[in-house]
Order: structure tokens, then C-alpha cells, then sequence
């Protein structure tokens, strides 16, 4: 097996994301439907393959490389050191940007869930070298559900080819996260089409090389719409106009105002955008005026699972790497043996060694397992609609709403954890660059903070999620958790957890209680206010959840022979660590968010 | 004032380190004592502006260069940038070597609070430059302690000067915590001195750049001693031999392996040192053969305490950061606005932000008092001593002892969070080397590595200082805690703490009362496997009683008019989020470590 910085993995056994997919998920039933093309285990099992041998064989060698070469801007354009491209050009040629779209499209078909667990793999050996065919084919099914057929011809479907690379631009320099404040102009043309003009902040390979073009999706207003969010319009812009035949022509103005130099994820470019600076720089809508944000929500509930599956990856490669250190390396000797004349053990035998592991695994399994699990709703929710079921695809929709700003939010703060647990098991050399878990921490860092910062995640599922339709969110969940409380009673095992996960439960639902009133009678602000100890709270209950399932179903597949005894044992525990240690940290949680308490609420700004 | 990258501090008013030593701490008490020189309250202060002065004005600005910069290695040297150089050589010339030696040996009498205190601002402006004058005071202290007269004329003076520098050299490449195993060699040359031979791994300024030699400190065994940590003794090797009048002679061999490339602390160099590699390498006996761990660690709670001051001034800059940020940048609006045509708010007016803000402030400056307290007892001791009273020495003792791991292990976890909390307040920007807050939280992961690590400091305090005579440590803890509950029953603001921390000092006890017993009945493995939540519970409770000295320090303060309204309102407010959001963390800890919960501790290696 080939590996980063330090001879050690970026990834653990196959069997993790195989049990996730088909043992804690069902993919397979979800495979018997044919809404997925011709594809059976085993041809998952083949592109899974696929995308972890150039994880390990391509990706994870180049991270110390490119850690010394990050993108550069020079003469205006972002250039990229070679072995980048090359990369990102393997990544296309395996079939990856266009992986899980239709055939007819030039895809193969793959489930979002099977898809997404190929991305999780490159994101650990490298995030940054994974970022540009995950974007592009966010882009691209964007333009699947809102372009013209002439819009998908001419961009959609070089991109779904990796021949053009696409980006999302929201944000602008003034106001990153208050889209409502963007200020980026629109103007019709004669010909149908806008001109743009103004800044974009934050873009993820908003210029780059390797490919022909790139097809930027910009959030603008058109002059005289109404203010704020319900004047935002999305369009097309590519860096180079594209002909009525597909034909990539003269540049449009679109320049590379600077490079972002960020403290990780340097592998990619992160870009600051001049649209319409010192040309003319032409746009065309996508979908209907007025209605950009929609659209792009519409996108977000998949790239926060994308942003998820990245954090978990990489908490999943720092657990890979400090577990297969921690094997090796000797230090010391058990507390009862002082005896300096023994052998040096290897330091897993140490017990604050396997707290860290233990750590480090229920993070980042329970991540990747809350990750597949959601992405696996998206798949749901496609077989329900075309099974014509529209009460269960509605069903789907609404766990997933729920789930989004849990997963994206707790995902990224655990696996935060986790790859501080990872340095720390290697001590000092954790700290240098001659190991790869100090990259993995840099790289992790952004995940808390970009597509909707954990903050603004933990204000959507109090302020909106909660209380949505009544309240359906919220007891549709329940409903979920329950079923797994119910299983959890019929197995001598996991019996014990039942009653816990009900009592979390009802935390939940009674913190809900005392603080939904104050939402409706117009004090949503003090309410609010405590939005992210709601969220831990959530995120606590969420993985408990989760890790019951996977207990439960590691003991089944343990039973029917489809995962060691050994697999199963360590799940089994990792879910009796979160239960003693993590899941009771709600508590007092709950009550103080039950009591409204205002340390900061009330906090004057002069007392700081 | 001038600033760190981006515009913006790294401290704050300069009321903060009056009001721990001052008020909280009892400094001007101990400086009528006459041990500290002629020193007054003015004189003090005077030295810290000149500190800060520095801090500002050459070390703030100095960051990005340096980041850019870092030491290389030519010619098998370490080559600084000439501004890092020049800036230690300020920090020299201001005294700040000397400052906490006698008068007599050119020093300046400086109470060690106070010269901490100093150390804090320069730690927090850059903690690398900070590093070389406080790692060479430490090796001076050491010497002042062991060493023979005629070693401190020609080793301990020049490093109080700051014409050498001082390193202390304990860990080797295969055996990094573990000194019992290290095979650095000494063995004994005619003339009294000794050959030695061996590599040392983690050396803070092993080979640098600006002194006219670097005195090593350096952990070996002479052959035929016992083995493990009793047959380690502490060597004087310098760079370059010194003759008996203190002339800087010939090389001595003390090669500079390789420099360890850090994920921050980037502005010195960290070095692997070869000693007697391709040539004689001469070192002089310190102190007594066979004694050197002891002579280490009668050091070690001054460098622990050290970097204690580190992490939390780190956390201190980056609190000061992101709230000058938060002042001054806009974006969004209340809650309960959502009319997009009006003003956007200064960030620090929404509440999630407020909350990142108070519990930066809640770990950074608990952690500045913390620090103060316990630099406080070292004067105290030395006052205890100079007066005679050995009891009231040997109580302060045991209390720093006693707090040590603590304060070590719980300014840089909560420190760490803050750096974190820190980049968040700056989103996307935070992420950038544009802003010194990423650079900040790279800087300050190396203080729960260091100088032992956080595992090792919670084994340290459940298996040695909460048993060590019989439990007098935790005994004397535990009469300053109920000496602080006593005054807060009489105050209106603060009487509502004494129960919840009473209870929580009553945890602590009630713990130990389950694990001593396992200790001592040979099962100290199994106690001892949860030691990091013993301690996690034990900082939260530490905390919680230094903040609630603050508050009363603060209600006192300003009542008499030392210290402003906000200011002590700030302080009340943040031991009140304690109260309501840390401590009550403890209470589910305190039930796993009586159960001696097993996860961790029964976890097979074949099921990671």
C-alpha cells in the first residue's frame, strides 16, 4: 500500500466504507431498483476500487510535493505545479467528474452515496487535489436541474467530460456570509444575455489549469429586482465564451484578482474574482430571475454532505495514519512495569494512546457513517420519485433538511478533534512536516467555516429545521431514531443504549418546547442565541444515533459472516465510548438551553 | 499601537496583567518583603511597558516576515533572518534576560510573576522570538541552583547577559517521553570532564544565530550507572569550549543534525543535535552524577509554568484579535431584522459571535490568572524561605505542585480552543495569512506537546500529585478553594458559585476516594487509563475557582475605583458562563471515573 508524508496510511481497510454503504446504509436494495443504471455490488465495489488506488497510489505521495509548490499567481493566472494537473487529469480519466450522472450523459449511473464515498477516499489522501471534479460535478447538476437544453449542451456537458472545470461564486469580499448584501450587477444585454460586473470572494478553483474552460455560477442582481435575497439571479460565466456550437472562443472578462494564501488545503487555488474589470464580461441567467438563491439552495444540501464526507475523510486518514504509527512506534512501559531493563512496547499498549485512537475512530467512523447515511437520502429520495412516491420522497426530503446542518456542523467539529487526537498520538513528530496528521489538521480547519459557517448551520437548524412544517423535520427524525431504539431492545448488546437515546431524545424535544414559544412571540433573538449549544446537543444525540446503527448492524453482519468478529467488536465499542462519554454531555446541556441562559446574550459589547 | 498581520493586535489593555498581579495575585504584598530588590508597583509596571513596547513595535510587526523566513540550514548551521536576530537582541538589551536574576549577578530582581508577565506580551506579539530569553533565563536558573562557582563565572553569567544562549537537551529520536531509555553516553575523560557521545531530538534553539556560543544542557549516562532514570546525570556541553577565564575557545563537537520543519513556532528553530559525531565533544559534570532527572525537574515546574504563560498569552493575542475585529467589521443584521435596505451590523453584535468572543476571553484570560496565581507562588515561596518559615515554603510547594499538570495541560487545551474560536470570529479571513489568528493557533498546538505531554501531565496528577504525602497537595488545593467559597458566600454577585463549586471540589474528592484505592492495590493501570478525564474535570474545576477569584478581585477592584465598571462586569460575566456552561461538565465525568469506565482501557488492538 503506498502512503503520505511518513510511510504512514491515509485510509484503513475497504471494509469500512463497504459496511457503511451496505450494512449501516442499504445500498444494495436501493441497487435492485434499476433507477442506477446496471450497477450491482460488485461494480461498486470495482470504482471504489478505482478511486482508492489513485488515492493511495497518485494523491497521498504528491502531499508533501505540493505542500512545497501551492498554486502561484503569475501574469494574472493561477499556475499549478504539473503534478497537480496530471493528478486532477487521472481523477477525470477514471470517470469521476462524471460518475454520477445518467449514462445517456456520458456517466456511469453511481449513487450519490457510492459516488461520494469514492470522494471521501481522495479527500483524505489529498483535499485539495479532490476539490476540482467534486465542484464541477456539483456545477454541472446544477445546471442539470435549472439549464436551458442548449446551456446543458454547451456547458453541462463538457463539464460532466472534465474538459471544463466549474466553480459556485457567492460570496463577495464585503459580505461573506450576508448574501443579501451582494453587490454584484447584472445588466441585460440586447442579445438576452447580462453583463457582469464586480467582485467575488472565496472561489474554489476560480482559476486554475488543466482544463479548457471554466464555468463560473455567479449570484448577481439585476438592477430594478427587488432588495435583498429576492433580487438574486444566477448565471452562467465562463472564463471563455462559448460559441453556439460548443466552441470555446475569445476570453470574457473574467479576471483572477488575487490568490488566497490559506493556512491549508493548499493543493487548490482559492481566489479572489474581478468580473468585468477592463473588458466586457458576459453572462447568461440560468434558471429564472429573481430566483438564484433558490437554486442554489437547491444545491446546498448536497455540497454541505460533500463538505461532511471531506471532514470525516480527513479525521478517517488521521485516524489511519496515527493508528498504523501508534503500531510501531515504541515508547516506554506498561504503569506497572518499571523495569528499564524490559523492552520498550509499542505505544497503542498505552491506555491514553487508545483513548486517543478510540476518539479519533467515533469521530471520524461515526462521520463517515452519518455522511453515508445522509448521502444515501439523496439516493432514497430519487427512487421514491421515480417510483412516483411523493409522500416518502417528501419524507426523505425533510430528514435530510434536518440532518444537513447537524452532519455539516458536527462532522467538521469532531473531525477537528480528531485530527488534533492524531498529532498529539505522534507527539512532537505529529508537528512537523515529516509526518502527514499537522497537514490534515491545516486542511481540516476550513470545513467549519465555508458552505454556511457552523454558526449560521446552527441558527438554520434551530431557527428553521426545527420548526419547519410544523415541526415535521424534527418528528420524522425521531421517528428514525426510534426505529433504532426499538431494534436496539431486541439485541442483548445494545439493550442498554435504548433508554439513554430515549431520554436524549426527549431532551431534544423538550428543549424544543421551551424554546419554540419564545420563537413565535417575536423573541426569536434570545432564542437564537444559544443556537450552537442546541446544535452540539443535536450533534451528540445525532452520533449516538448512528452509532447504535452501526453496533446493530455490525453485530448482524458479524453473525452472518460478512465482517470479522474483530470489525464488529470495535464497533460495538466505539458505540459504548460515545454512550458513556459523549452522549451524556447533554445533559446540562439541555438545561441550561431550557433555562435560556444568557452569558453572552448579555454580554456587553464594552465589557469585552 | 501597532499590530500583528492584517491590522490588528495581539493584546489587550494593558489593565488585564495589572489586575492579575495586583489583584488577583497579591504582588505588591511580596514586593515590601525586600526580596525583590527595591522594586515597587511603578517600577514593575515600567518594566512591563517596556516589554510591551517591544511586543508592539518589533516583534507584532515581525510575523509574516518571519513566516516567510524561517531559519534554514547551511553549511550544517542554522541560519536566521538578520530581523529575527536583531529582535532577540532587543529583547536582550531591554534586560529581559537578566530581569529575574539578582542584582548582584547583573539582573534586576524581578519577582518571577512579573518577569512572566513580561514574557506573556512577547509570547503573544511572536512565541518564537520569545522563546530564546526565556529558555536561556530557565538555563541560567538551572545552573544558579547546581552549578559550581566556577561554572556560573563561565557558563551562567555570559547566558544572564545574553552573550550565550542556553538550551536544555532531554529526548532522543527513538524515545521521546521516555528519558529511562536514553542512550546519550558520558563517559569520563582524565581531567575530570567528560566525553560525550549521542543524539538529542527536539531542541529548542539547538543551533541558532546571535550569541557568541550556546551552552547545552544536556541529559546522558555515565557507563556503569544504574539503569532507567537513575542513572541519568545533567552535563554543561557547549557550542565552543571555554577555557578557565571565560574566553570562547575551539568547536567542541556539537552537531547540528537536521531542523525539524514545524507546523508552527516557526520563528526559532527546533533542532535534532549530534553530540561527538566526527569529533571530541566535551562536556563538564552539573551537580551531582546520577542526579541529573532531579536537577531537571526541581526546573520543571518554572518551564511548565512557562509554557502555561505561552499558551495562554497565544489565546490572550488571539482574544484581542478577532474582538478588534469583530468591532470593526460589518456584516448581516439582528435576527430580528431582516429589511435587507438596512445597515449591516458590526459582527460583535450578533449573539453566536459574542458567544465565540466570551469563551475566548473565559479560556484566555482564566488562563493568564492561573498562570499569575501560580507564578505567585514561587515568589511566595521564595519569600517563605528568605523569612524562614519552611512550613508555609513546603505548603506553597505542594500547592504548585499540585496545580502544575493542571495549569500545563489546561491552558493549552482550552488555549488551543480559543486560537480556534479565534479564526472562526475572522471566517474565511481567519483562514488566511492575511490575519495572524491562523498563524496563532499553528503556534500554540505545540504547547499541549511540550515539556511533557497533556497524557503524561494527567498521569502526573493522578498518580503522583493527588497521592503524593499521603494527599496533603489535593489537602492544600483544596483549603485555597474553600478560602475563595468562603468569600464568595459573602458576596450579593458571587454567593450563588459557593455551592456548585463546593460540589465540584467534592467530586474530586469523592473520584479519589473510588481510584486511590485501585492504585494502591496494584490495579494503578486501570485507575490511571482514565487519568485524562481525571484531569479534564480537575482544570474545569480549577478554572472555575480562578475565575471565581477574579470576579471577586474584580468587584473588590472596582469598588475602590483601581479598575473600571466594564472591566469588572467582563470578569463577572465570564466566570458566570463557567458556572453555567464548563463546569457543570464535570458532573458526568465525576460518574464515569467512579465507575472506571473501560472503553478505552478493555479496547483490543485488533479492534481499532
Amino acid at each position: 500500500m503506498s502512503a503520505g508524508a511518513g510511510g504512514l496510511p491515509l485510509w484503513g481497510p475497504d471494509e469500512e466504507l463497504m459496511f457503511q454503504l451496505f450494512e449501516v446504509a442499504d445500498l444494495e436494495q436501493k441497487l435492485t431498483t434499476g433507477v442506477f443504471g446496471g450497477h450491482d455490488r460488485d461494480s461498486v465495489v470495482e470504482i471504489l476500487r478505482v478511486a482508492r488506488k489513485i488515492a493511495d497510489d497518485v494523491f497521498a505521495p504528491l502531499g508533501p510535493l505540493l505542500e512545497e509548490h501551492p498554486p502561484q499567481m503569475v501574469e494574472g493566472r493561477a499556475k499549478l505545479h504539473p503534478a497537480a494537473i496530471e493528478a486532477v487529469h487521472q481523477v477525470r480519466d477514471a470517470g469521476f467528474f462524471a460518475a454520477a450522472f445518467p449514462e445517456d450523459a456520458g456517466g456511469l449511473d453511481l449513487p450519490f452515496s457510492a459516488h461520494s464515498a469514492a470522494g471521501a477516499m481522495l479527500s483524505a489522501a489529498n483535499a485539495g487535489l479532490a476539490a476540482p471534479s467534486f465542484l464541477t460535478a456539483a456545477a454541472a447538476n446544477l445546471e442539470m436541474a435549472y439549464a436551458t437544453e442548449d446551456q446543458k449542451r454547451r456547458f453541462m456537458q463538457p463539464m460532466i467530460e472534465g474538459r471544463f472545470f466549474g466553480t459556485m461564486c457567492l460570496s463577495e469580499p464585503h459580505a461573506g456570509s450576508s448574501l443579501a448584501d451582494i453587490r454584484t450587477k447584472a445588466e441585460p444585454l440586447p442579445d438576452g444575455t447580462y453583463r457582469i460586473t464586480g467582485s467575488k470572494m472565496w472561489i474554489s478553483c476560480g482559476d486554475t489549469e488543466g482544463c479548457e474552460n471554466i464555468v463560473h455560477h455567479v449570484l448577481a442582481k439585476i438592477p430594478g429586482g427587488p432588495p435583498g435575497v429576492k433580487g438574486i439571479s444566477l448565471f452562467i460565466v465562463p472564463k471563455f465564451r462559448v460559441d453556439a456550437d460548443g466552441q470555446v472562443g475569445e476570453p470574457n472578462a473574467v479576471g483572477l484578482a488575487g490568490l488566497n494564501h490559506k493556512m491549508g488545503y493548499t493543493a487548490n487555488t482559492n481566489c479572489v474574482m474581478a468580473f468585468g474589470d477592463g473588458g466586457e464580461c458576459v453572462g447568461e441567467l440560468l434558471g429564472e430571475p429573481h430566483k438564484g438563491l433558490a437554486a442554489m439552495f437547491h444545491m446546498m444540501n448536497e455540497a454541505r454532505i460533500g463538505v461532511s464526507f471531506g471532514a470525516a475523510a480527513l479525521a478517517y486518514a488521521g485516524y489511519a495514519a496515527s493508528l498504523a504509527y501508534a503500531r510501531e512506534r515504541t515508547q516506554g512501559r506498561p504503569i506497572d512495569n518499571r523495569d528499564p531493563s524490559s523492552p520498550m512496547i509499542p505505544i497503542i499498549e498505552h491506555a491514553d494512546i487508545r483513548r486517543l485512537l478510540l476518539r479519533q475512530k467515533a469521530y471520524a467512523e461515526g462521520g463517515l457513517a452519518l455522511c453515508v447515511a445522509s448521502a444515501d437520502l439523496v439516493d432514497a429520495q430519487r427512487v421514491a420519485k421515480e417510483a412516483g412516491d411523493a409522500e416518502e420522497a417528501k419524507r426523505l426530503h425533510l430528514l435530510l433538511e434536518f440532518l444537513t446542518p447537524i452532519l455539516k456542523a458536527w462532522t467538521s467539529e469532531k473531525g477537528l478533534v480528531a485530527n488534533d487526537h492524531a498529532i498529539q498520538v505522534l507527539g512532537g513528530y505529529g508537528y512537523t512536516k515529516d509526518y502527514p496528521v499537522e497537514r490534515l489538521y491545516r486542511d481540516n480547519r476550513l470545513n467549519p467555516i465555508h458552505e454556511g459557517t457552523n454558526g449560521i448551520q446552527a441558527i438554520d437548524l434551530l431557527g428553521r429545521k426545527c420548526v419547519m412544517e410544523g415541526g415535521a423535520a424534527l418528528r420524522i427524525f425521531a421517528q428514525e431514531v426510534a426505529a433504532t431504539i426499538e431494534e436496539a431492545k431486541a439485541s442483548p448488546t445494545c439493550a442498554a443504549y435504548a433508554a439513554p437515546l430515549t431520554e436524549a431524545m426527549g431532551r431534544i424535544e423538550a428543549t424544543l418546547g421551551a424554546l419554540a414559544p419564545l420563537m413565535m412571540k417575536g423573541e426569536a433573538g434570545r432564542a437564537l442565541a444559544n443556537a450552537t449549544p442546541f446544535l452540539e446537543m443535536a450533534g451528540q444525540t445525532a452520533f449516538a444515533w448512528i452509532w447504535l446503527r452501526q453496533a446493530l448492524a455490525a453485530e448482524r453482519a458479524a453473525a452472518a459472516g460478512r465482517v470479522t468478529e474483530d470489525f464488529a467488536r470495535g464497533k460495538i465499542q466505539a458505540c459504548r465510548y460515545w454512550f458513556a462519554w459523549e452522549l451524556p454531555q447533554t445533559a446540562h446541556l439541555a438545561e441550561q438551553l431550557a433555562a435560556v441562559e444568557p452569558s453572552w446574550a448579555e454580554m456587553d459589547e464594552a465589557w469585552f
